[in-house]
């Protein structure tokens, strides 16, 4: 069956190995047998904080990383949410299908609630999983890749789309989520790999600041290495990504270093990981700031003609 | 000072000689003075509505009504705030400026919601003062007439203003709500004036159909006519508007009627207020749903041109 994929990113800072093998490789695979659209959500960036930044700067980067790791403009719609008002608009009849109750029970709005640097919820942050319905329905989107923490959001979404089809017309599918299979990777000291904790290889990093975030990673005192993701976390972590890269069981890896110890352990990955993003790396640096905004204002022209259809048929099918 | 003034109506059925004496009667003597937006507020139709009803014949009611009271749409730019998606877009950034806990403390959306008539608040309902400051906002608004209950939605609205000036960059000015001085008209059965109630005389009404109106109005057992409004209020609700309409006080009318009592009192009144709305009635009947599409489209893509500016101040303060 042929999808419309919807997936996307906040543009709050550089991308890292982590979004590599959670979502993005599984991009660069879908955009051959989907249609895609890649969502800069930029308005998403005010959710829980209280300014964007240097946002301009950000999606630069992060169009620049989509390219850099083959995302091809040709075949994935890449836009930006602020540039596409009749998607936006979207949110006012989706905020009249949902209920006020139903929007302070989604669970994740309440996790990233209790994470925010706001001092008081803002009225986006309450209403940002109808934003998402929007983002996901206004291209009629069938198929969302989505980590764990997102599957609530696509409920609210396929809750909307019901809705408005019961209500109204038929109009929407009813979209599915896609859980990713990829491993979990942690961070290198062994938290929540954040761009923001230092603690995660960017993918446009050079190679000696790799090899640098790489040499502080977190092991244990065992000098001995074994793959034992419960018992040995950090070190596991390492040889999870050192796998991942060189296309290998973290199993083997382990037992070829064996007691070559920690140091040989960073060294073959420093390798690894700076060899996989080479190719990356290099085209990268032969793009700029120009191609990047060549590649939105292209993205956001055809969101838009997307977006202007779906609301048209929206406010026909509510009589308007 | 030249004000730009923001006003409108939700298209939910025909206006009424309460309307007309509240707030018409005053925009046209303000699209005199003033540059002036009214909006058709086809969405706010459904913060407390299941379905939007015959919108579209509504819509086309609430444009006749309009052209037939004088609103020139050579002065006054009438819209539809579906039709403006740049409007809309506004929607998100506010949202970020106001929390949950401000949105719940509105008195006139608890009070709204306590006269709802879904089952469940919806989203919609909730974040509608926030749709009221893109509404005032997209035009730079500066004046905005309202009644006594909208006061708090122009005090969102300033403080979102104000906000989003001290966060980015003085794009807003702080509107001003401009209370009317029309004295408060009641139903014709002694209740709230209401298209709903039957109670009300519909600008477009026939004069018998206006007659009938008044015959049925409700008055009291005291057959000596005068004006009290504390303990005869009926009475004085029909001399009210019998003065309004012949722009005489309402004590004298009452002691030219004297003993002629409640009969003599609606003869009077049905023929002053068929005189008064009868050139309205004229001029709406050289009109056809044809006028009213054509006026719609000009303000709508005026009103677009505005907000497509707007809209670009605003993402251009944020950075984005």
């Amino acid at each position: 069956m042929n999808h419309t994929v919807l997936t996307g990113d906040r543009p709050t800072g550089p991308l890292h190995l982590g979004h590599y093998f959670g979502t993005l490789a599984n991009r660069v695979r879908l955009q051959e047998l989907h249609r895609m659209y890649v969502l800069v959500a930029d308005y998403q960036v005010i959710t829980d904080r209280d300014v964007p930044g240097r946002i301009q700067h950000n999606i630069t980067e992060l169009l620049l990383d989509y390219l850099a790791i083959g995302l091809d403009p040709a075949k994935a719609t890449i836009f930006q949410h602020s540039a596409v008002p009749e998607l936006n608009q979207l949110l006012l009849p989706f905020l009249s299908l949902v209920s006020v109750a139903e929007l302070k029970r989604n669970p994740t709005v309440k996790d990233e609630i209790a994470h925010s640097s706001q001092s008081a919820v803002s009225g986006l942050m309450f209403t940002y999983p109808v934003h998402q319905a929007a983002d996901i329905l206004f291209c009629k989107g069938t198929l969302v890749p989505v980590g764990k923490d997102q599957l609530p959001h696509v409920e609210v979404t396929r809750l909307v789309a019901r809705r408005f089809n019961e209500r109204y017309a038929p109009v929407f599918p009813l979209p599915e989520a896609m859980m990713g299979s990829a491993p979990l990777l942690k961070g290198l000291d062994g938290g929540k790999m954040s761009k923001s904790r230092g603690n995660a290889i960017a993918l446009k990093a050079t190679a000696d600041e790799t090899a640098a975030v790489i040499r502080a990673a977190r092991t244990d005192a065992d000098r001995h290495i074994t793959y034992d993701p419960e018992r040995r976390p950090e070190v596991a972590n390492l040889l999870t990504l050192a796998g991942l890269c060189l296309g290998r069981a973290p199993e083997e890896i382990a037992e070829e270093i064996g007691d070559g110890g920690a140091a040989r352990l960073k060294r073959l990955l420093t390798e690894a990981v700076n060899e996989f993003l080479h190719p990356m790396r290099k085209l990268r640096s032969s793009l700029d700031a120009a191609d990047a905004r060549e590649v939105l204002t292209a993205g956001n022209a055809r969101a838009r003609e997307r977006a202007v259809l779906t609301l048209e048929e929206v406010r026909q099918a509510m009589g308007f």
